[in-house]
């Protein structure tokens, strides 16, 4: 098969990343066409990108025979819509996470995709992380032995806009679902059911808003493990990526990424740099690493990498919403209390 | 004041640890008799020790007059007994953890102490850990701003006999004990909820005796601060003691202690030392400084240092319990529900 | 100014990597022809990189109107003359280092360059890597103090064949000249003496092809600060590249860069990543930055950066020379023996 | 034999520094007599460690037939005069670094050791830190394979008085001296070849002593391994003190030891504790070892430690005054040029 031929849907934040690293860094895909109901997104991004065509109706790229693939970079709310069409017309589809914030939909996305013989990748993008990747590559190695804790420290360097807050489903949603898709991600196991404790204590507007800004969490999962993961919307230092997962033969830690390794030694300390600012910078790698698998997957026709597929990508939800009703329930909730199979 | 007079009472492991360090890096203190049941150990202990006085009666030690205080290191189930006669006989009393299992004895011993105008402090070492210490001053230098999480790993690194467990009361009451009062030192405040998950992933043979090995522990403090616990019977790498406290200004986190620095690197991979093997090695100076602590305060007459008085020592048996509770019944438990003071 | 249109002269792997790194990641610049004496070296480089124009005739690029500056990047001994001819087409010249292995040569090259008014850059791409920049970031920005010591470490995975040995110049010409020009690079100041001792303990076969493998070089500065170098032909574990500065009042000092921050611990040992295997790995950033340099200052038509114009090329090849002639003689020698401008 | 008895002539700082270890620490020695000009030196020192015994007069000490053996840590311009005396009264001799600025002198204190047959170790107490024999166990244990570069970083916190390095013989002969010693120890060879370079930089009072504060130097080994030092009498963030062997099969470095592990993380930097301050807080176990080490080779008459008999402290004496002879005339000094055995 030639290049597959990608087009965007969504020319905001992550649809640029992506446009951007597919264009430069990997060989084997282009991006056709870009849309965004902002005009002037679209023609930007399309502009800055080389791409050849932008336009503000997502079904354009969709009617476009040239196109292989979707890439769904649109705000949440509109991903399983898109989704689904986009797999009616035969498209293969890499849609950012979270899928939908509705079990329903997931499972309809799921059946879309199914009944079409399309792929669908979803963005979790931190299993592609070299970090944390490195950690699992460790576990399926056996230097950890049986999984027995996975400890997953996540903290933003800031809190987002309240207003986004409000629009977002809350942290665990928005920030905590790639904390839970890790989770299962190095247990190699399913989460059964969730503790979580969250508090505002970063600030009061976030409470006013109706969510947290702080929680820790613990999972459990089928194979026995136990996962603890502890979040904050501010960590003043900056982005705090860490994983650690503790088995009966060793343990596997990462440290944060930072710009530089120098360290500063003078009469008052010894200082070093602080970790990378925000996903932006510390994950950038892992978004092209994603999209290489999914853009490979499509050119050779197999399937999408283990544990990203749209079935994944009910998981975390599953997961979140769990956690939600732990913290106001102040109890363990199971994860069959809010999805049967 | 001259040199604090001591007794040791209970010539054991932890016994001659504290006999050591007072006669050879405690300028203001001496041994001057210790106590076994076990006449060998006792003598041994003197011997080894400069210490004129061996016997096999606790009591000799509370009616020698020239005894200013004692040190009790005797088994658990004896502590409290002892230290309720030795507050009678009017000596100072540093007593190793736990006090006992239960809240009736503790709030009895305190009564004893309290009544008879000595002092007691409790042997919560760790408080006096270079590494720990460091983190709570960094903290009350106001560094970290307000805490928000606290987080704890504390891994053995290999599990204690079963018999041992079955008479001990279990991981909590044994080991995680330590975690509990650290967690309240590093949140500066008292924890009012637990909810804790253990399982048996070490050796079934622990499971048989009715206690885990593995376990994840979420702490609810009346400050709003949260904490989690991790801890394993048997980190294969050593034992594994880290404290790391987030809050509003800063994170401050302390490793593992290792025997040197020296890192090899060669065709394979890049290695260092594993941290030093348990508590004798890891926390050998916290038990002087912790004595010395003690010493000071019945030389000058001044209270025991905050936090490790004998009210402190209930907390962290009630913290311990509701752990307990938590595991068996699987909900989160207020620690009033153990005891209302 | 449009996009810099650039001609890329030597299509091997660090031709390869240039244009790679422009048609990717530099936005104000655009390859459009390649050359090399190796046909098929210039068709896959053109084609793999969206190059329109490939040659085997690397002055077809010089008289091209259409290229605004070219990249020589064949072998060394070709530099001199290309970019003598380039500079009389009137075009701008990034150069590999080095510019020749003799004085005179280079000598002539800036003659040529001054003659025409062309811009000329040399590839001292560690000056933009992102530790041994912070490193003199820290110092530009007064956090060392005055200059004092420099140590430089810089150790090869494995020697080049001895082929290659024996036409490049040998180890301080191929290998240790980066790290002279490091050395003034981080010591601000120019070397005006060398003592350098080196010896054949890594491959016989480097030894009778008349070249050392293993060397410690000390430098002498005007203003007083001194430098170590260490260089060895092989580390076995990897690309070992430390720069360490210190001052008055302060130290900087950077680690190696890694492919993860993963430790793993287990009953052996705490063992961690090997550095990036070699220069490529290590110092690709650098590379984009460089180029990137130098088309900026292409664009805006200002000067190439300071410290990586053509007299700076001469600078680190003057000190080999003098570390070459300390070896044979034992002796320190002063660089004014060498070369009195 | 029963516990060695010792006489400590000198109550300065070192002096002290074994009283206080051999009391507390050395369970086969006791130390029962001190000696010091200053009578409240000696007082003082022996009612701090329970020493019976203090005088003015070292003789008291030698004509004691109690004493076994005594740890000369007197004035250095008295070291060889008391050791020869001290071998004459049959006792064994520890004698603090160096034995004397001479070569007659040592070579004169050598007969006198061997005439007497008493054992003689001197103070080169790095050799037993737990950092740098660590390297050192690793080369043994054939994890380094052949050596060939010895790396040594050793910089003060702060000058001496100037008045101090008058009588001291100058930094090669006061501090440097240490590390000669660790280069020789590291590399498992002599050193046949010094080239030094040296500057007044920190402090021009020093230049007008007639002493340099910075240097670094080159040793050549007669094993064919080389190694660089470097040297400066002031880093402000406290005592440096790190070694690295590079070999063919890899490499060993350690870093400082600090007061405690934790780093603080908040919004303007990572930073962690600076290295232990001075060589009392960061050499304080390789006091106790080095003496230990004494005690048992003469309690089981046993040859003191290879590498720090009397012969081995003529080594660094020589090399000392090559590195000083090398700055003096400003080319390589071979050690034979200083002393021919």
């Amino acid at each position: 098969m030639n290049k597959v031929r990608i087009g965007i849907i969504g020319a905001g934040r992550i649809g640029k990343v992506h446009a951007k690293s597919i264009q430069n860094n990997i060989s084997n895909a282009e991006v056709v066409a870009i849309s965004d109901v902002v005009a002037k997104a679209a023609e930007e991004a399309a502009r800055e990108n080389g791409i050849p065509v932008h336009t503000t109706d997502y079904r354009e790229l969709l009617n476009n025979p040239e196109i292989d693939a979707v890439l769904i970079c649109s705000p949440t709310n509109t991903h399983a819509d898109i989704a689904i069409e986009a797999a009616g017309a035969g498209k293969h589809i890499f849609c950012e996470k979270p899928v939908d914030l509705t079990i329903e939909k997931i499972m309809e996305t799921k059946a879309a995709v199914q009944k079409n013989g399309v792929k669908m990748q979803i963005g979790f993008n931190r299993r592609f992380d070299h970090n944390h990747k490195r950690v699992r590559e460790l576990a399926l190695a056996g230097e950890l032995g049986d999984i027995h804790i996975v400890k997953i420290t996540s903290r933003d360097p800031a809190p987002p806009p309240v207003g986004y807050i409000e629009g977002s489903g809350g942290m665990f949603i928005d920030m905590t679902i790639h904390d839970f898709d890790m989770a299962e991600f190095q247990a190699g196991s399913r989460v059964y059911e969730v503790y979580a404790h969250g508090a505002v204590l970063v600030d009061p507007a976030i409470g006013k808003a109706g969510d947290i800004d702080t929680a820790v969490i613990v999972l459990k999962f089928e194979n026995g493990a136990m996962a603890v993961i502890d979040n904050s919307r501010q960590a003043v230092y900056g982005y705090d990526q860490r994983v650690e997962v503790f088995g009966s033969k060793g343990m596997a830690a990462g440290r944060n990424d930072t710009p530089s390794t120098v360290e500063l030694s003078n009469a008052e300390r010894v200082s070093a740099d602080k970790p990378l600012y925000f996903f932006l910078q510390r994950y950038m790698e892992s978004f092209t690493a994603e999209v290489q698998s999914f853009v490979d997957a499509v050119q050779n026709d197999t399937p999408v990498e283990a544990g990203v597929g749209i079935e994944d990508g009910l998981r975390p939800v599953i997961i979140a919403m769990a956690a939600l009703k732990s913290v106001k329930e102040n109890r363990p909730v199971r994860c069959e209390e809010i999805f049967k199979p």
